[in-house]
């Protein structure tokens, strides 16, 4: 029988020091770790780039199918993702938890090993947190903390006219490694001895499950020195996302269907599910690719990545913001992402 | 009758422009504000201090006695009490709250008044946060950011023996409001006719529902140039968190019972509750006072401040820690400060 301890056992203190007693510092920038009352960072003459997340129990996600440890990195990357959408390098983290008495120690320190995953994987300190206790449910809130050059930041609203507009990786894959997880929950309630085959889904389930920050995009297009107009992760779905940047940027946009990277899992996921990998993509979310725009300028650098495509192309603001199909048909954007309400 | 909306109908992004629309920047190093990925701020040669705290309904605060208003003002006022805590100046802080759908949009406009006008009174800037369903219940997460010259901020672990213990105001009152209102609550839920009658109560009640962050002591120490050897804030009760500076710094520790500031409010509900003074003043926590430590020397300079207590001072880590009574008993401090879990 696994062991179970249950967190009352240890008390507040005894978690945490329990929880971070391996917690190692990576950044000469980190004067003080946890254990006070505050850390300190020091900035070598750089910006700070600061965002933080909440991701709630039952509402950003369901422990019925998600590994802890999965959960935990994916708290961790989900905010470095927006550090990365910056064109920022990230530092540091904090991570508070309040944690329903449901969960056992072991439980707690299968979420840590996550989180510690993801550190080592972007290379950045815990630096604080708070833990405490939930009612009901598990919420999870992490801030995160990154680094610039002075005045080198790439906001959303930079887009100009004529600048292509990129995305890295494949787009609505989460989604539809989301609908699958649900599907099979379903099966699972009503026909407990029905084991869901998963094998050839590693991709969108991974998409879903452990999602990646896009740091090896961030950097590569350093070394490439190319500065993009405008930034920002793929959370709430492309058609979402694009438009913020389209009203920040004051601008239009086309997208072009064909041009959309969706991989060949979320296309078949998608036609079982009756939907097209196109509204996969666009309006499924939880992508944390970048969505970016360059400068004409720019292509033949970016053409060398396998990573990138160009999906479209920024226009005038009246010219409104739009798919165009294969068939050369133009469909409206409609931001239909993903609701937190 | 006051107006409902209902949160769904605005949406995420409706309810953060809404929630944020007349968000003032004040300080010079907010280079970039809410709206895009991440904040970004500039530290003009300073180190940062960092902290977090969560605050969540049924564990922290009961909405039945606690206005909205104060809430918003406390989830700040704590987290800069931290950064005080550091000796250093508060900034910036993110804020992220889960809303169960029983909140109506009012409700939560009510609660960032609060919030905002603790940013007017610390001066400082609301950057970024993240705005979320919950389930059940209502959780909020506060990072706070400060900045500091270098290498002047003040941990736990600097105190030395012979050094003074030092707090600001008196301790045990917000415990002692604590209890008068779930005294009151009670009354009211067995009879709601009754209505409590807690004009004489002010100080107390006002501690527990509206702390502020001792800012104006960490101002007044700096400009006396002292510089405390350790310093961190009370809120887990001054036996736990006194305990916590002389391990953090290998020393032991006097307290003086006659020595603990306790305000006759805390000392009249205290004696109504079968409890002493100097037992909420050491086991009560939430108070948000500062403890620290300073050198002998500095003595002839802090007693020029009402702001501020000597209780007591440090001795060599094998005399342990101990409370010395009037009659002059020792009796041995442990930490019986709040239990998150």
């Amino acid at each position: 029988m696994e062991q179970r301890t249950e967190i009352a056992s240890m008390g507040e203190f005894g978690l945490i020091d329990h929880l971070t007693r391996n917690n190692e510092t990576r950044q000469a920038s980190t004067l003080l770790s946890i254990g006070d009352d505050a850390a300190v960072i020091d900035h070598f003459g750089r910006q700070t780039v600061i965002s933080t997340d909440i991701l709630v129990e039952g509402v950003h996600f369901d422990l019925m199918y998600t590994p802890l440890k999965h959960l935990g990195y994916k708290a961790v990357a989900v905010n470095v993702s927006d550090i990365c959408a910056m064109m920022a390098t990230p530092t540091h983290i904090t991570l508070s938890i309040a944690l329903s008495n449901r969960m056992s120690v072991e439980a707690v320190e299968e979420f840590y090993e996550g989180v510690y995953a993801a550190c080592e994987q972007y290379n950045i300190d815990l630096i604080g947190g708070d833990t405490t206790s939930s009612q009901k449910g598990l919420f999870i809130s992490v801030t995160a903390i990154g680094e610039i050059r002075n005045d080198q930041f790439v906001t959303r609203s930079g887009a100009k006219v004529n600048d292509l507009i990129c995305c890295t990786g494949d787009l609505g894959a989460a989604y539809a490694g989301l609908q699958l997880l649900e599907r099979e929950k379903r099966i699972f309630l009503e026909n407990p001895g029905v084991q869901p085959d998963l094998q050839q889904k590693s991709h969108i389930i991974g998409k879903i499950l452990k999602p990646e920050a896009r740091l090896d995009v961030v950097e590569w297009l350093q070394e490439q020195q190319i500065v993009p107009t405008s930034m920002m992760d793929i959370s709430d779905g492309l058609s979402s996302d694009i438009l913020h940047i389209c009203r920040a940027s004051e601008t239009g946009c086309i997208i072009y269907d064909e041009k959309l990277p969706i991989d060949p899992e979320t296309k078949e996921m998608a036609q079982e599910f009756g939907l097209s990998g196109t509204s996969c993509a666009l309006n499924g979310g939880e992508d944390y690719e970048l969505l970016f725009t360059i400068s004409q300028s720019d292509y033949d650098k970016i053409v060398l990545s396998e990573k990138i495509s160009v999906i479209g192309y920024i226009t005038a603001a009246e010219e409104g913001m739009h798919l165009l199909t294969r068939q050369g048909n133009k469909h409206k954007l409609v931001a239909q992402g993903w609701q937190a309400f």
